[in-house]
């Protein structure tokens, strides 16, 4: 998918010309189904905020837990994401979330937090934290990512 | 949000309703959005389906870790609600998501199997798979529940 | 298994007795199989540390990994532990470990530290990590453990 | 570590060599410590047996939780093992245990069974149960390995 200039693109490089950059739109795909978009890109170190609202309810009346799930992913994806060198890319293996507390329509402006624990040549470990809009915490995730 | 007659019904009883009873409508909410629903619900054992496309796509080009994580969740999750008696609920407190293959808009329909692993009075295990429409396993859950 | 005055105790109290009381052998079953001990014992944070030798290594020659999972076991169990009223107990419910460098009988003393993430009425999450002589993370783990 | 004639061999051959071989000894290093050692080797599929004793438990009174998660990572990365050509090893990256029962010494002899469940060119994924003497689940694992 990348072309030639993508390719001398560092990866912090690329995720904020991808996120920030002139003329992109994030906002597609997964991010505008879910209603959620980066906000913080640093190395190591990534931010995306969410607006939960009845569309990723449940049947029980409150957010679905995938939902964070796929904040947390984006997050520990994209923080691997920035350490890595040009020409490197990532896949997540797996991840693990646990949820302190429940989500509703009342609980955003949320953030997900995802950051690298380790980086090594051929695998990562990060972790993320999901915060409500009072800071509290309401879901945290670990996850491990090959590195390609 | 359960009235007088729901408190009567075995969680079994109860998902069966909701999902498959007359005059019900179970696509809404995250189902709706992420355009997934049950399709068998037996005791301990739901199998969702879905149907993903470009709207669950991460910017990576393939369908987000987000989405096996929701399908999943809901597997186990219901799965577990199967076995309850009536009165009896259920919350999610972790979720690992393994990720064996990736999912694209032609993998589907893709299927999420949630089974029960051990019900204790206030504790249940469970785990689930997700395959695509060839029967390839692309996803694999395992999850801690809270009986209430 | 508590006498009367165990019951008067809470979980930091009966810790810290258990611990480093005068007369107590905290030393025994598997601390002492595995040469490992605590000695650091605060509210909602409990180190344990220990001496990784050839007794516990697997057949490729390094510390096998269930030395770490045992360590950060005892750390977040023990960190929850430390947050409960008189009367209250826990058990583990699911702990996960995360390997980021291999350990070997040069690697001790490490120390595994546990912290508690959030302690709710039911349940409590807790993360860990171990690092080595030198300060480097080793393991990191994530358990969600009942409070009964 | 391996010497050339070890080149030559499968992860099979190699295990059932090391494992039931003449003239090997198994039965060193954690296995001797914990009192566990393989007894069954198939392709994709590997058994550890143990016999939890005091020297295994925790201040309350039973099998600590590392124990557990030392068979059933001893049984995973094994059964990985099994399926390796001539010249790869493996890693564990990450494993996470659920604790369904309590172990005491009165549960052996107890047995944690690996399976893998896909094996990829750089990655595998596993999964255990661990099983008292009367066949009840009381611990299960899933896990994630790098092919090298």
């Amino acid at each position: 998918m990348a072309d030639t200039d993508d390719r001398k693109l560092t990866g912090l490089e690329e995720l904020r010309r991808r996120f920030f950059g002139e003329g992109e739109d994030v906002f597609t795909g997964i991010g505008k189904t879910l209603d959620f978009r980066p906000v913080q890109v640093d190395e190591g170190r990534v931010i995306f905020e969410g607006h939960p609202d009845e569309r990723m309810y449940n049947p029980l009346g409150i957010v679905h837990g995938g939902y964070a799930a796929t904040l947390l992913d984006s997050a520990v994806g994209c923080a691997v994401h920035t350490r890595l060198p040009a020409g490197q890319a990532y896949t997540t293996l797996e991840l693990k979330v646990a949820y302190h507390r429940a989500l509703t329509k009342d609980s955003g402006p949320v953030r997900a937090e995802g950051v690298v624990l380790t980086l090594g040549r051929r695998v990562a470990f990060a972790e993320g934290k999901l915060t409500d809009a009072q800071g509290r915490l309401c879901a945290s995730a670990t996850s491990t990512l090959l590195i390609m």
